[in-house]
């Protein structure tokens, strides 16, 4: 009956698989098995329930351990079973249909609370920052709570042209010692500064070592590889949360060469991920959690620098992995509720977003592309210098004794970045302010020693009217110009210096306000050389009609924010998204063109000394198992030549479908490590019905063992659909066709790798099966393929640590 | 010797493949060539080049046939081939470096001629299609080619008050009947509008049909499915260039309900395609030319709206497949040379991108979020209703006798239009200067009936200053301001009718300005009726401080701006582009929230009444293969419902790898239709070897026969890597292992169709393979899953008429 039945029905839909007479025997013992797999599966509507068995049966089964890749097929397919479960039921009853429709508008109420959350928390450390840095150098008599502008904003006795001194603000020299002048006030404040940045630097890091230890850093590198399916369990947990919260509002203050703008980052993803677990239809996924994640990334830097569309485009270009059109959608939802949180906040009293947001009038001139293109090839080599740099320091670090003395490291980078920042300006100002002062333009009022000009020098304004007449003369660079240009050059060397140093340590640490400080200062001071030139040389004529009387002749500040541009460009590799972000503090869509010409060269120039970002080359560091999605592969070899077992070594080790024994599977176990092992139909005939993973196999039998009676060392273990004959007196089968993945991945022997490579990252695979002609051959999983491509790239393979 | 070999090289990196004894003799003939190919192949270095052959010895093979799809894989694996001879050359010599230099960089110049191009196009464009439909209504005596404002601004007789008249502009009743004013100067001029109208129409469709058929429609959808891997030859041709130039001037010139936007994408998509022709890298690649044309489509939308960013958005959220980030890169810059090319250009005389630019200044109130909500169900609705009637009317057009007189039809649809046109004034002017016109804030001195309000109904400017003293009392509404109104309520209906019908007519007809002037006309009209409530409840509860004297209380232009996202939105279900171009459009940050809030009201609205966008619905209605990503595919079927052959038909057509001769091949190809044939090691047993085009193989063939010596129809073909043994006697054997893809996409037939779907859309194959433990059972298309998605969503499955 079974054979009729057999040509009855698999021979149409196959090809002719029964031509061969000699073996007709054991092929039809098997065909029956066959039959019964096909009369099983292939009905649309009575197709076994995969995934049902995973959810419900077993716990544990279908979770993933700790530094471990997840599986985005699988994930996916769980999400489409959930989906589609709701949306049949949806069609019986009210309830379930009301269920159905907050189901589907939970993802927005998740984006808008994350908006609220992350935005009103970038508020809160805004002021705190501000409060803290200033209770470095005072406090404020009206109320310890108040900064110093605040302070002084209330206060009737400040001029216009001094509106930081008022009598409610004190230094500490004068409160301690009493003193209002002289070289005493300067020790004491002095020393003051050092004890409050060093008491910041210590809380910092000791509340990073006791509470979290993965709240250190920027986050961005982890944030990265967790988008793309790896599983670090705590890395965006409550304590997380509130400890990097609290101390990088502690490592801000200390006046490190530090930004917030990652750990910003790491804070909204953070709070998406601990809202999640409101959501079941995101605490049970790991796929749809990192769509959140990818959404939380655009609000991080939405309110980093109050750039809602720059936000969602750098988590789509530098941050994210999966970012489907949905997702695409809701972060700038989500970017936006928090760009507007943070605005009603108004951190900074001047309703932006950002200390730094500016607005340019003058127009520029096409040869002034020359100096941005400059300013782009500084970014470059700075960007390229500061990796290498810093990831030398950082292998010194982990490979040293200095990597077991964190705190005291933390100590004394403070102590002398204090020490040394205290007696220039420049460094003693937050980064943020300084790279607002460098964006800004002069005024004809403005009282910074960067105004100087020979028009502003004399104190009186009447001076102003006197050489107006003369024009151009008002922007002839002053002493104080020439004090300040000095100044600049030495914080310039400094901030390089630390900012080298500094990232990487034991506290939160972002690099995007160091690297736009290093480039703003890079930029303005060749703005002003610029202007000078311009200005001295009016009448050449390159420069004729450049300068009129009255008017600016160049914009120093906008070279300043090319410079900064350019050198975030070659630290983290960013495009589109840095030019974005730029456009939205500035708003004028004609500052475009420089700054992508200092964008992109700087990109080329980087990337001719060193592909990597200053985040591949973390991951890289680390050793985190990530594919990265830009770089392609590029070589010439084979599926053969990257899958194991290589030339040389024994069989892959495999399960049979049927024949194998609970003892023989558990023997298995222990010999190996692989994470998973291929079914095939035998040891003979290697012919692959499926893919089972090591850890629900270890769970399915535990389970087994405990729970299914009769079970022992020789029950046999089914993958089949059918059982096959046994005596009556043997043990019960242990039946694991429910933990069986029956459409793995597979690829032939002869599959370029760079198509494999193409899949892995496309489909976001944990492994894939190689095969020969219909036969078994081999496995190639992602950490091969990232061990392979680093001995291609003549890298260590075996800097990756984890699968 | 073959079989110790075989010992020793092949069992070990595969698992046992030789424990049935039994058959040894015949696995071990099928073994030696297995250790052939493993030798041949397992070697990184010395693999043989699997597409030096396609591309250099017979001319046609790896080229695709109209009116088919492109295979992504190869295409893209052709260009990592091409990349890697170049890297390897360079290394040799001085002049190879260089070429390796320029070719890295001829991307860059590639975009930088689009955009130039373009951006010079879109000007010509505005400028020509501005003067044209000023000729409708009279001439410049000055100088035939001036339009009327031009012609008027050089003017000293003009005044502020009537900037429209100056004695150089004549309209066509003044120049021919010589009167000045009364009831015959109107029926002339109306005579003369409705004759020039059918002028520029008729000339328009009659140059569409005798040059080129391409250049009618939007385009868009069309350029969707060539985007997504469709060949459609000529599409982007020089013929379609330039007739869809010169009749885009005519379409919009004759008062059309139809947009330039749309046609302004075809436009730089054919100047891309044609550019690509002086690039080898891009002309010989498809994949390569399809990532330029992405970019050449944000170009389109940038020199549309002025809004690079948005154009870059909407390629990557609206018409893009394939967008890595290197084009998005590139995209970007495209578009931002082709936007300052257009603004060099300065077509508008205001030294903006677009006429509609628009700056508001006062914020809004959180409760005009329920009538900015009202506007976004108003696009919804609309947008709904308008892609059923114009699909209906399209299905019209194409099953009956209409679609045979398109030339009539365009000059029936004309002729009405400009008759019904003429007598309103807000469908007279054209669709940009309508939409103008209504974004703008009134200011006390407009001369627009729009800003109609009693301070301004009287001509004399005296009574502003007696009215503003009252402060609310100068924005109530006047006479002006009611006749406006109920004009723009018949506008609105007329221009929904009309643009039902026109787009889909046999000219080049986009529809984002027809949509976004029927959401600017419902927006306005609610946003004077908004301001009108509040103006005279002005002391109720909810109103109270909305409104202060001598400001506005609302922004009408603002309402206008919103609707006119909402419906755009509805029809076109743009998101993130949609909001990102009407910033850029105002360039206020805090307008986005209105914009954000209409746009997703009315996508849900829309997306509830009909999931499919208009280019989606057009897509279908023309039967492209189209595979939509933004769609998830959420049925529980298995790739076993899908691949043919289905049960009950006769087994796959396969060849066999050796063993069939020149004849049996060549019968096969003429008694199938088949794009392809898998390969398998025999009929017996039917284990995949790879698989070969039906393209490839019949050239192939053709060509052994006729440069072959000695190839006859008895003659063996072989796809395997040794020759058997062959008497001498024997016909020489065509060998076209060359030709075989030897990695095959395989999945079982366990595979859900969800996860089939997304290897389709995610790597872009053309087919995929359908196997068993190992055994070849079927083979799925892009045809059939389009086929099997139609059925699934209730279509008629047949719809779908393309490979």
């Amino acid at each position: 009956m079974f054979f009729f039945f057999f040509f009855g029905h698999v021979t149409q839909p196959s090809v002719h698989i029964l031509g061969n007479k000699t073996h007709s025997v054991t092929i039809v013992a098997k065909a029956t098995c066959l039959v019964m797999t096909l009369k099983c599966s292939i009905q649309p509507n009575n197709s076994p329930k995969l995934m049902d068995l995973l959810d419900d049966t077993v716990p544990g089964i279908g979770t993933y351990e700790d530094f471990n890749t997840i599986d985005w097929v699988r994930e996916k397919s769980k999400d489409r079973d959930r989906h589609r479960e709701i949306a049949n039921k949806s069609k019986q009853s009210t309830v379930a249909l009301l269920f159905s429709i907050s189901d589907a508008f939970s993802g927005w109420l998740l984006m808008l609370l994350i908006g609220l959350m992350s935005g009103a928390l970038a508020g809160g450390i805004d002021i705190a920052a501000h409060w803290m840095t200033d209770l470095k150098e005072g406090v404020c008599l009206n109320g310890f709570w108040f900064n110093h502008e605040h302070c002084c904003w209330a206060s009737n006795e400040t001029t216009f042209q001094e509106r930081d001194k008022c009598p409610q603000w004190k230094s500490w020299a004068e409160l301690m010692v009493g003193v209002s002048e002289g070289p005493g006030l300067y020790v004491v404040n002095y020393f003051m500064y050092v004890c409050w940045a060093l008491l910041f630097a210590f809380l910092a890091v000791i509340l990073v070592r006791a509470f979290a230890p993965y709240a250190c850093g920027s986050g961005i590198p982890e944030i990265k590889t967790i988008l793309s399916g790896f599983i670090i369990r705590g890395y965006l947990g409550k304590w997380t949360l509130i400890i990097k919260t609290i101390t990088l509002v502690l490592a801000v203050s200390s006046g490190l060469s530090l930004g917030k703008e990652g750990p910003l980052v790491h804070v909204a993803c953070c709070c998406a991920n601990i809202l999640c677990h409101f959501f079941t239809k995101y605490r049970r996924n790991e796929a749809k959690k990192r769509e959140v994640l990818s959404a939380a990334s655009a609000v991080g830097v939405s309110v980093a620098f109050g750039a809602p569309i720059g936000g969602v485009l750098f988590s789509l270009e530098e941050v994210s992995y999966y970012f489907p059109l949905k997702t695409l959608w809701r972060s700038f939802f989500a970017a936006l509720v928090a760009a507007f949180t943070l605005r009603s906040i108004n951190p900074f009293g001047n309703s932006r977003l950002v200390l730094f947001y500016v607005e340019f009038h003058t127009p520029w001139h096409l040869l002034e592309l020359i100096p941005f293109v400059l300013l782009g090839i500084f970014g470059g080599l700075w960007g390229a210098f500061f990796i290498r740099a810093n990831i030398a320091w950082c292998r010194l670090r982990k490979n040293t004794s200095l990597g077991h003395y964190p705190v005291l490291e933390v100590v004394v980078v403070t102590l002398l970045t204090a020490l040394l920042a205290f007696p220039i300006e420049y460094t003693k100002m937050s980064s943020s302010e300084l790279i607002s002062e460098l964006f800004n333009d002069c005024g004809l009022l403005d009282s910074s020693k960067l105004c100087g000009y020979t028009s502003n020098s004399g104190s009186t304004s009447g001076s102003v009217n006197a050489t107006a007449a003369n024009g151009l003369g008002a922007r002839l660079a002053g002493p104080g110009l020439y004090t300040a240009m000095w100044q600049l050059a030495l914080a310039l060397v400094l901030k390089m210096v630390f900012t080298v140093v500094t990232f990487g340590m034991k506290v939160p640490s972002g690099l995007f306000i160091p690297s736009m400080a290093v480039g703003a200062i890079a930029g303005r001071l060749l703005g002003v050389c610029m202007e000078q030139l311009a200005i001295r040389h009016h009448e050449r004529d390159i420069f004729r009609g450049w300068c009129s009387p009255g008017a600016d002749c160049i914009t120093p500040g906008l070279y300043a924010m090319v410079g900064a541009a350019a050198c975030l460009g070659g630290v983290t590799r960013m495009t589109v998204s840095l030019v974005v972000i730029m456009f939205e503090l500035t708003g004028g869509l004609e500052y475009i063109v420089p700054l992508m010409a200092a964008a992109m060269t700087s990109k080329w120039v980087a990337d001719a000394l060193g592909r990597e970002s200053i985040y591949e080359a973390h991951i890289r560091l680390n050793g985190y198992p990530f594919l990265e999605a830009k770089e392609e592969f590029r070589h010439k070899t084979l599926a053969t030549d990257v899958m194991r077992p290589r030339r040389g070594d024994p069989p892959v080790s495999v399960l049979t479908e049927s024949g194998m024994t609970v003892e023989e599977v558990e023997r298995l176990i222990a010999d190996t490590t692989y994470s998973g092992f291929p079914v095939v139909i035998s040891q003979q005939s290697p012919r692959l019905v499926g893919f089972v993973l090591r850890r629900d196999l270890v769970i399915s039998l535990e389970n087994a063992r405990r729970h299914q009676e009769g079970v022992v060392s020789m029950s046999p273990i089914l993958f089949t659909e059918c059982d096959p004959p046994m005596s009556p007196s043997a043990p019960p089968a242990v039946k694991l066709r429910s933990i069986l993945d029956l459409s793995p991945f597979t690829v032939t022997v002869h599959t370029a790798m760079e198509i494999v490579v193409d899949i892995f990252r496309k489909l976001g695979l944990r492994q894939c099966l190689v095969i020969q002609n219909g036969r078994l051959l081999g496995i190639i999983t992602k950490k091969d393929i990232l061990k392979h491509m680093a001995q291609m790239a003549n890298r260590d393979p075996d800097s990756i640590l984890f699968n």
